[in-house]
């Protein structure tokens, strides 16, 4: 239905040049991104360089009805990258400068296809911090983060993408370029458009580029793991933390087998989890000041030590810090490694996590199927991954979906909803009748309509 | 054109009982909030107590095309709450009960009409901090807050309203309840539609329910009154004070006549205005550690004695400290007793505001006005009190707005925005061209029509 045609391909390849393909192997490259196992491929993958050229595709696409899917680093976990009807792929990978870093406002610009982890890097050397880490930050697009609002693990004390974005420079579907704020800490001035476009997935329009909030770069950090012989109570002292006084830079959740098949993923010897380890904390506190954080480790082990734990590692070294951190990061493609399996991007407020651990094991042992679990726990923020284990296809594709609904309004009933950081792109979409009633699903799709008349830009995504 | 018909009393009569209100002074009353001199009568004020009463009101509005305007404590400046079309006035000062401050998971909900400045008390009995403090935080409503995204003194460390609050139950002007997102810290489930309510001004949505996160209430602050001698040093130095990685929990700045004018205003001395003061900046540090900011403060003084200031004021006690912030609290009202005046709202990124003063101080010459600025320097956010004095009403009302257009324009260009913090409302929207191109406003425009599509809700605000 949305294959090209030789017109289509010579506009293209008139605007872009060399920049324009449909090998074979670039249409799977850009046909997937980490999302299980899914590949769709698209009919061309173009590369522009300019806002203006990306104007020029998405108003040639508009007029043509030509599907659009902008493409990041291809990450992302719920399918937002993947070319659902094919047409065009949007790499903007080629929008990779960092446009300037402003050392006397705390503010970096940059174009969407620079790597989150060189951007906190780069700004980093001026002695400025952009917080938001998610685990894939050494290959994601800071442009992706914008796209799904990204989280990460510091997100818990320093906030989520959206946080950080004062104004973006976006592509409309209809090929206008416009800036949808200003590069001010406060705005009043008329709608949103800035935070209406952010976690919109690639939906609404072409983010090009990206004004974002800095602050100074904390000078200390600890870091310590706790085993927990309960992983019901791990989750249980998240919250006591907190009612501590104490914000944590960082709070993880990780369950036996998470860390278990990760280690031996990794063939990593840092951590030995033992036969009585039901889950592990990994937590982290920063600052300024080495005294005060040493105080406010004193009074996380005050917490903790109330309940089955064993003995504590605090990490000695920056090397052990940084391979604490590795362990943690790599969960997802250890899990990944190990088994065909779903992830459920569930997030309820902090004091809820036990219920909802609990209610993710229930539900999985009345439906037959076995879960790991780990996630940044100080937000609420639980990753659910549903092995495929011995369950059958038939059960696989028919009766998991049953379950993950009943365990998504569960999730909705506690006051969560049912993606913290992921989005809901192409493979949670079937479930957004639980957390919106049809009016303000109806109100989503009416605004999707305003910016994409012909509905050209990542179809089908999120609704 | 929009009188009340018989029909239409009777509807409210019927439905309200007793909580309706024809009254001249009521109607005088709802006819005006805190913007300049501007009264205009509505035909009817309704008092409902539940969300379905509203939805009820709205319905039979939409059905009957009657315009409704949504009302809280009228402290606002920009005259989002003044009825301009007539009609309905929809007063929230029923929906005034905190519904529950959650410890557990640092948060409160709240209905809209409780005054700000009690909700933080509230929650402060438990040791949790809501910091956006808007000057009027003793009178104004949550709710208004909400509406107008308003910031305040503390918003240089923490943040304005949005940042925030996690979910808002509202009522659509076609009649639906709805809440638009979760109660979670984090969220990538659609589009974000709780943003896109902040700072619509009441022209979306009738908002309900609020849910705020809160964090742990800081045990010590300090406070310092600074007078120096040349007002764009005193801007130049905010900027500085950052770059040695302070982030104070206000910085003030006062131009000499908002101080001077205050002062006399409310028969204040704990302040003495000397001769060769141009300006103050007022200056706050907060956290858990009083020798940590005892050396902030420290380090403050070695950024500010570089410029030629005169001695600074230590508050020494409590009392003391309520001194000083009730006088840069009263700035506004002091100003506004003093003359005709008009407030705008300027924001730039902050290491602009010297260039902004200069900008406003020429334009001001040039045009022949006097201006009075003072506002939230840490921000970048300088509210410009326009002085009528001498001016003619032709001056006034013909040639001034061109100055203001032109002093907007350079706002603009240094990447800033028409309003911080007060929105738009009534008397800003004639310059919303200027930070917008054409098909920006369209989108708005556009969007509100979705959520309003007889145009019933605070109708010809904000565009």
């Amino acid at each position: 239905m949305n294959a090209l045609t030789k017109d289509n391909y010579e506009f293209f390849t008139k605007l872009l040049k060399n920049r324009v393909s449909t090998d074979d192997d670039d249409l799977k490259k850009y046909g997937h991104d980490e999302t299980e196992d899914i590949l769709i491929l698209p009919g061309i993958v173009l590369k522009p360089e300019t806002p203006e050229e990306i104007a020029a595709i998405l108003k040639y696409c508009s007029e043509n009805h030509l599907p659009v899917t902008p493409s990041g680093a291809r990450t992302g976990l719920s399918g937002g990258a993947i070319p659902l009807k094919g047409g065009v792929v949007l790499s903007m990978e080629k929008f990779n400068k960092i446009i300037s870093v402003d050392t006397d406002n705390f503010q970096v610009t940059t174009e969407p296809g620079v790597i989150t982890q060189v951007l906190q890097e780069t700004v980093k050397e001026k002695g400025l911090f952009y917080p938001p880490d998610p685990a894939s930050k050494g290959s994601c697009f800071i442009g992706g983060n914008v796209s799904e609002n990204s989280g990460g693990p510091k997100a818990v004390k320093y906030g989520v993408t959206a946080d950080y974005v004062l104004n973006l420079e976006v592509v409309l579907p209809t090929g206008e370029i416009i800036w949808t704020g200003a590069n001010t800490l406060k705005n009043s001035t008329g709608y949103n458009l800035t935070q209406l476009i952010i976690g919109s997935e690639g939906t609404l329009a072409v983010v090009t580029k990206i004004v974002l909030k800095l602050i100074p770069h904390p000078t200390e950090d600890l870091l310590m793991l706790v085993p927990f012989r309960n992983a019901e109570e791990a989750c249980t002292a998240v919250a006591q933390i907190f009612k501590k006084g104490i914000t944590p830079s960082g709070l993880e959740f990780m369950e036996r087998d998470a860390l278990l098949w990760t280690i031996n993923h990794l063939g990593e010897s840092t951590v030995q989890v033992k036969n009585d380890h039901a889950a592990h904390l990994l937590i982290e506190v920063d600052g300024f000041d080495r005294a005060q954080l040493m105080e406010d480790c004193q009074t996380i082990m005050e917490v903790i030590e109330q309940y089955d734990i064993d003995e504590i590692l605090f990490a000695e070294n920056a090397s052990q810090k940084e391979a604490l951190w590795k362990l943690r990061r790599s969960v997802g493609e250890a899990v990944k490694a190990n088994s065909i399996y779903k992830e459920e991007d569930t997030v309820v407020p902090r004091f809820e996590l036990p219920k909802l651990l609990n209610i993710v094991k229930k539900i999985g042992d009345k439906n037959g199927f076995k879960s790991v679990c780990y996630g940044h726990a100080g937000d609420g923020n639980l990753h659910v991954n549903i092995i495929k284990g011995d369950l059958t296809d038939d059960q696989w594709n028919n009766e998991l979906p049953l379950a993950i609904r009943e365990l998504f309004k569960e999730v909705v009933k506690m006051g969560g909803t049912i993606s913290g950081e992921h989005g809901i792109g192409l493979v949670q979409k079937q479930y957004m009748d639980i957390p919106f009633k049809p009016v303000s699903l109806e109100l989503m799709r009416s605004i999707k309509r305003i910016f994409d008349p012909n509905g050209i830009l990542n179809p089908d995504k999120i609704f």
